[in-house]
């Protein structure tokens, strides 16, 4: 194993404490403390899912390994999003989908983008690719436009009305779920190069299969664990600090979930690898919008009631416009420290906005 | 006449056939097989008419030709709008509409893109021309968005409010038409290079001039019969169906009324002509916005009630997004299948929220 | 002093006759009249104000003078909207601001367009400073949308919502400022090339630094007076004439305070120098929303109430469409007179509607 393996590995190490914190504190102390612990134990955890996941695709080949990154990249956000959907948190779940999208958008993309253009004075990426992904957030966001609009000309609530609402929603997961198909089809089959422009000699697994298997498995069992204690303190947390759903769920649970993004798409950045940090963000916001979100929809009609995709008219106008800014920033190919604060600044703004309303 | 020319009469011979059946459908049994009768003879003799049109303007020379061409490449629409004008049926003919704009820059490019995109891996166009016809439809979508914000920010309805949207109607209208009327000089004086980036070489005519002016006029004659049939048979065949006016104007009569639109600009992609395919669905599409539009307010002030230009939100959201979502996939000047299924699938999605909304 | 630095005097040494004019008109005959020869008094002045400015910063040196020329730039829009403010007249300052952006993006750059491609077939300018500035905008539109929405959607008013919305306007004011001060650093130190493509020689000065400064003053001076005599008499014109807050604000006022950038920005253009024309109408856009309106936002702390940054929707519609339309203008790095026309139409259109609009 290489030093740079390593290196990651000793404040994953710190912060796997909190696997025990937070069990023992859930018996001694529950509510706010549990929350922190169990959101803390969970990047560490969420890293090595991800490591684990990677190794396991070098032992794969590149075909089935970028299915299984594809799959499993937001396997964190997936855990913790069902775990609060069996608790009937929909609203919750619905603004961590929002929350992720924002923040990989905006929060990671920009930090990225200032990290890197500290060190580089300009970076540039493919055109191609970041135009693709672009129009792919925008199709999602078409979709989650749709039912809100319903929900909004449809006027006063009535039985029709949610039955028209949940068949409506059904129907565009299945359509977000096929964008999504058709899109592993065109990313890792007919058009590889587009997002892979340099041909890279296949890497060296560092781990034996073996054991990545165990890691993900060990791994995937306590985010599920940390997950429920999470979900569990959730809302004893919520009136103590006395925030809102919106916040809770855009702003806290998806920093939580999309950690170990943040952490890589900035170290890439840093590296003048704009391409990788692209990837891993938008891939990330790209997979929350077709595959997670679809896949809940689909998870709920197992539960009392069908997740339906009408969003808050806040958290749509603010994926919307996060959408618009991101193609404004990156339809030139290039990126500099100063595009990096814009993204920063918008997420800021929505930031107070979310933690003002009421 | 060469064989190439041939080939599509077979099918088109074919569908002639339902002139006769749609009106002996009319007195033995009216409703919906009328409707799909007429439906069917239109498809036909909008072809027809295109054809004709093309053949005068090889007589007449590139600069009267392209202005035939761009005034009477969506008479059939225009027939058809005017006829459901006179019966009052005002809410379908605005549905029909945006259903053209919605149909030719999500469908028609979408399928175009497809088709082409499985035999090439990339086809490219000329960004300049597809940039100017994204604005030129952004204006559009500027000019149709006004007047509904007007009204929902007018709040109850009033006679004032009436006179004031009936002003706001005839005066966008007449700006949208001076939009057009800049369109052609840019396009066809000024610019022309732009749109037509090989120094062609003048076709010879395959059609003699009186041929195609009679061609051209039985068929108009015709279509304007058939119109009356399925404008006739509409509120029937829609009863009997249980459409929605929105499902029926946007989804329905929109296919019928550009589906010799569709052949061609997908037969264009196949043969890796990117540039004529989008300009046959884009030119359509802007004229739709920039010229039937207005002139069908215009032709209003003869019947009892001006049609406003305030469109319902779903529509106006529907051909917003759609602008949008094209302006992404073309911004980069190249295509490939999967911007083609990520436009169809937009399609799908608005036609399930016009299918589903009550 | 050169020979074209004395040509503008000329209309300028006219207009500043009605220095005097309106003044006596005060006495004589308040209302329309006193409001139109402050209006024209205060062209020459903005005029005298834009020459010292860039006077005294050639004495400065490139930094500062530039520092000078982002802050002292939209100095009239300023000095008019103090006056304004203190009058309470909130509505109508608004109205100002969002009538200056959209005056900018459609009026002043259609008409260079339009001018400048009359000339020359078709100009080109830096994709890279248009970009940047097209995102500043965007980002300055997400922060006048979003309290705004707020207000939308926490329904009726109440005592709470009213803090909630100061507390919004203030925090958005604060990080709109930010964005600002970041894009000075931007602009004038790290990537001073991107809006400077050319190593200009710096010019010689035309002025002594104390003529300058003394300009400066005697102008910022009259143009304070004229100001108060603008504000005072625009109630009693706005009764006159029957125009609405919407219309006087967004379009009289707005060409009142931006007629200088107006003469320069199509100057420019028809001397084929379309970057700096940009420059011109993009950072003046720019500024009025990251720079004057925060200030004012934190200027009206001192009256009796908070200017809160909730405008009307179609004042927010109109500014993020013409962002857009602007934003798909100049993506191609290239212009001609025809993308001047749809600007110049688009303002058009909304100008019909703030007309007609009650």
């Amino acid at each position: 194993m290489e030093s740079r393996l390593l290196r990651p590995y000793a404040w994953a190490l710190v912060l796997l404490l909190f696997i025990p914190v937070s069990a023992i504190l859930e018996f001694a102390s529950p509510g706010v403390p549990v929350f922190a612990a169990a959101g803390l134990a969970i990047v560490p955890l969420a890293w090595f899912m991800g490591i684990a996941t990677e190794e396991i695709g070098k032992h794969a080949g590149p075909g089935v390994g970028g299915l299984l990154n594809a799959t499993f990249g937001n396997a964190t956000e997936l855990i913790i999003a069902l775990f609060a959907l069996a608790e009937g948190l929909q609203d919750i779940v619905k603004a961590s989908l929002t929350g992720s999208i924002i923040g990989n958008l905006l929060l990671v993309l920009g930090l990225s983008m200032v990290a890197g253009g500290l060190r580089h004075k300009s970076q540039s990426f493919s055109r191609e690719a970041s135009g693709i992904h672009t129009t792919m957030l925008l199709v999602a966001v078409i979709g989650l436009i749709m039912p809100a609009l319903y929900v909004y000309s449809a006027g006063a609530a009535g039985a029709l009305r949610l039955v028209v609402l949940d068949e409506m929603s059904i129907g565009i997961a299945a359509i977000l779920f096929a964008v999504y198909l058709f899109g592993l089809l065109f990313s890792l089959r007919t058009h590889r190069d587009i997002f892979n422009p340099v041909a890279e000699t296949p890497e060296r697994p560092r781990m034996a299969l073996r054991t990545a298997v165990l890691v993900l498995l060990v791994s995937a069992a306590l985010v599920a664990l940390e997950s429920e204690l999470l979900v569990g303190s959730l809302q004893a947390a919520q009136a103590s600090l006395g925030l809102t759903d919106l916040f809770l769920g855009v702003i806290v649970l998806a920093i939580v979930g999309n950690a170990a993004e943040h952490g890589s798409a900035v170290l890439m950045a840093v590296r003048n690898k704009m391409d990788l940090s692209l990837a891993v963000a938008m891939t990330s916001t790209t997979q929350i919008a077709l595959f997670v979100a679809p896949v809940l929809v689909f998870a709920s009609l197992f539960t009392a009631q069908v997740m339906t995709l009408d969003f808050e008219v806040f958290e749509l106008v603010s994926v919307a416009l996060a959408t618009a800014v991101l193609a404004s920033v990156v339809s030139d190919g290039r990126s500099n420290w100063y595009e990096g604060v814009l993204l920063v600044m918008v997420y800021a703004m929505l930031g107070v906005v979310f933690y003002l309303h009421p």
